[in-house]
């Protein structure tokens, strides 16, 4: 037996060797996709598919038993009904395995006392023999930098540096898509169940010391040990940001966690409460999630939640400029007015007909001049009152209603003018009726380093929540 | 002089003859843009190009003033420099336009004294000729039934039954693209900037009164006459739903929307009572608007509010169905437990594990199997209780994980299984990776006539949107 070093989790993340428990040659069983995306991924280390019933499974030898493969083995992804999964465990602690991850279900989040009875056993036995469990009831370990793809799929981006740590394994790879096409690089990813061993805090802490993670994001929907998961919360939060989404945050949601991850009911006040100690971020749903991790990627930290806004890149900023406004307000994002000297010089460029050139900034009467947009921007951006810059762009009336081109150039603006200065600028991108110009507009601004929301609304709540953080930061 | 009635405002939305007030040659200008949706789109009636310094505009003989044309104009769309206004309203009078849509801007919206002393002036003398006013500082009308198109654009779609009104062109043009991808079909469109004549309760009482509108949305930043308003509001509510933006609902969005349209600022609550008073249906922002109005038009009234949600197509329905429990609490949607029997039945379907058998119910166990769904939406939907069905479709694990096709025929059987029964029954489609797959298959479930929300808290707004009127309706 291997000897394996109990405490940091990186043997889980930058295994040896992966042993896929249960693998088969059926391309409709998810055992084999998890085969296939690690070889397609080109996993440096062992893929191990052990199957007394297979040869080989996709060109990798197979095995009867993890007992019988010659190199090491530090994760295995158990995928064999839940019956046979205690002799699993055995056959970990013989091979040296550190965690076996458990993709099968039906423990205790059946509600079952024998289900509950048999995870149990299994978190005993593995306790026992010094090996971690993942799991059960879960898709397990994502990380781009060690080519381990997001579970039995293909899917996998760039590394970057959002952890997220899921007790869903739906909301898991829902995030990861999502970050594929909103920009959210992920540095590791990790669901983990019904957290019967290693749980929701041994992840985030494990993520709060990792060098390549700036910021964590969270789903959780309960925890077996609540002192211990605030504790970690409140170590983390200290030293980089915890974007936490509750599931269950409300008595009708709590009700069905208890039967889906078989989590402890605690009351939404508890919660609520616990969060608000801890110092994390506390998000209402996956949207809010998604938001707010991107904007911490990309600027990290806000000195201050004064926005500038920039409407009417087309025409229609009066309506624009109250939307934003009342946006802004309902998550308590200011939008100070200019002062005398800027409001005079945007009314040099653009008259005062038809324009609000208070804050927002309606640039209607510019009708797509480049030239002018860039003047307004610097000041706006030049304003001392102002933190952020946001800028509203409709795709279809800009498309529209203006000359080809001119939208490109006008995000190509953007992203110059961002790379230019400190104030961190913000696209609001609300969908509409030309997708395939929407989809470019946001692919060539994301590219470029801007945050894009699909309104004014998600936009405000990801602004206020980076400000809350970084305002706490300061102070603590 | 032609005599015009008074009143009622066909002449408007179906115009005999249409002057372009400034048309001209130069594609680069919206008057010509004008003169080119209304060719293109067919409209029946005269399109009249007025422009002493152009013979003819697109094939349209082109008049010096509108004095010189033979033929009846029933609406004038008002495309010169506010200097000229006055004039163009002598004109109208002297041909007996019934009313003169001023695109022109620069009046009581700039906030100075002089201009408002125009703006009024205009009016004074419109009302004294006896020709309406619709705008300044606006897009005016649209109507898919009378061939006239989206102001200055080709942009029109099917007729169908919504009707809205706005006080801003940029929402108006943004609401009537968001129909044209998100099946929102409307009946008439009018955008009325500063409403310095025709207003947003003139607007409002005709589509109350025409038979072709089912259900009225409007955005609205303020009245000159906010007592006629809510009297308009109250009286149309008791007919049909009225779903109303209030822009500038904020402080910060009312300094704003002053500096807009120069509305009148009440305070929010002033106007959030005066809503409540009158039955409307009162929503924060465009995507409450657009979600609210969809599923109007599509199922017309609820009985109730008792929700089954149908979680985990593929797979990770444990996180769906908590998200989506959290989710309707929010709104007040109930996601009531099923009866014993159901559950058993279900159970016998799908098994126990790793289900959640209560509601929401959670699929993930059929793995795709279509017969198996059809059954459990049977069962759902055969529970007395439950008064609306949500299916949570994540569009990306089930082209990712399910064979080629099976979403195809998931969505088919939505549609088949819609339209067998009374019950709605409503997809949410959170968007994430693969955009074609999710535009596909958007496209699919509205053109099958199946309302599609991007997340479950915006289904659940609509649907306790659209039951709070119904309920109303009920008792009144």
């Amino acid at each position: 037996m291997e000897t394996s070093t109990l405490g940091g989790l990186d043997r889980i993340f930058f295994p040896r060797g992966i042993a896929i428990v249960g693998a088969s040659n059926n391309p409709e069983k998810l055992s084999h996709n998890w085969v296939k995306g690690l070889v397609q991924a080109g996993f440096p280390g062992g893929v191990y598919p052990i199957n007394p019933s297979e040869r080989e499974v996709l060109g990798q030898r197979a095995h009867a038993s993890m007992r019988d493969v010659a190199g090491p083995i530090d994760l295995a992804i158990v995928c064999v009904p839940r019956t046979l999964c205690l002799s699993v465990v055995d056959d970990c602690a013989a091979k040296g395995v550190f965690a076996a991850h458990f993709f099968t279900g039906g423990f205790s989040e059946t509600g079952r006392p024998e289900d509950q009875a048999l995870e149990d056993a299994l978190v005993e036995r593995a306790r026992r023999a010094g090996v971690r469990v993942i799991g059960p009831n879960c898709m397990g370990v994502y990380n781009p930098e060690g080519k381990i793809p997001w579970g039995p799929s293909d899917l996998m981006d760039v590394p970057g540096e959002v952890g997220f740590v899921s007790q869903s394994g739906g909301h898991a790879v829902k995030m990861a898509e999502i970050g594929t096409t909103h920009g959210i690089r992920y540095s590791k990813m990790v669901s983990y169940g019904n957290g019967a061993d290693l749980d929701g805090g041994d992840f985030i802490e494990y993520l709060g010391d990792d060098c390549r993670t700036g910021v964590i994001g969270a789903y959780l929907e309960g925890s077996r040990d609540g002192r211990r998961l605030a504790s970690v919360l409140r170590k983390v939060s200290r030293v980089k940001p915890v974007v936490l989404w509750k599931g269950g945050r409300t008595n009708q949601g709590a009700e069905t966690a208890a039967s889906h991850t078989g989590s402890m009911m605690a009351s939404a006040d508890v919660w609520s409460g616990m969060l608000r100690q801890t110092g994390v971020v506390a998000v209402r749903d996956m949207e809010e999630l998604a938001d707010t991790l991107l904007l911490f990627q990309q600027v990290k930290q806000l000195n201050g939640k004064r926005l500038g806004v920039v409407c009417g890149l087309t025409d229609g900023g009066g309506g624009e400029s109250v939307l934003s406004a009342d946006a802004c307000a309902d998550h308590g994002v200011d939008v100070p007015r200019f002062s005398p000297g800027t409001r005079e010089k945007l009314s040099s460029i653009y008259g005062e007909v038809g324009s609000v050139l208070r804050n927002p900034v309606d640039v209607s009467q510019g009708y797509g001049d480049v030239g002018k947009l860039r003047q307004a921007l610097g000041l706006v951006c030049g304003e001392p009152q102002i933190d952020i810059i946001a800028v509203y762009e409709n795709v279809e009336t800009l498309t529209r209603f203006l000359p080809k081109g001119v939208m490109d150039e006008m995000n190509r603006l953007f992203i110059e003018f961002a790379s230019g200065q400190s104030k961190p600028l913000v696209c609001v991108l609300p969908p509409g009726a030309s997708d395939t110009a929407w989809l470019g507009a946001r692919q060539l601004l994301l590219a470029g380093g801007i945050p894009v929301f699909t309104s004014m609304d998600r936009a405000a709540r990801a602004i206020a929540n980076v400000r809350s953080y970084s305002a706490r930061a300061r102070t603590s």
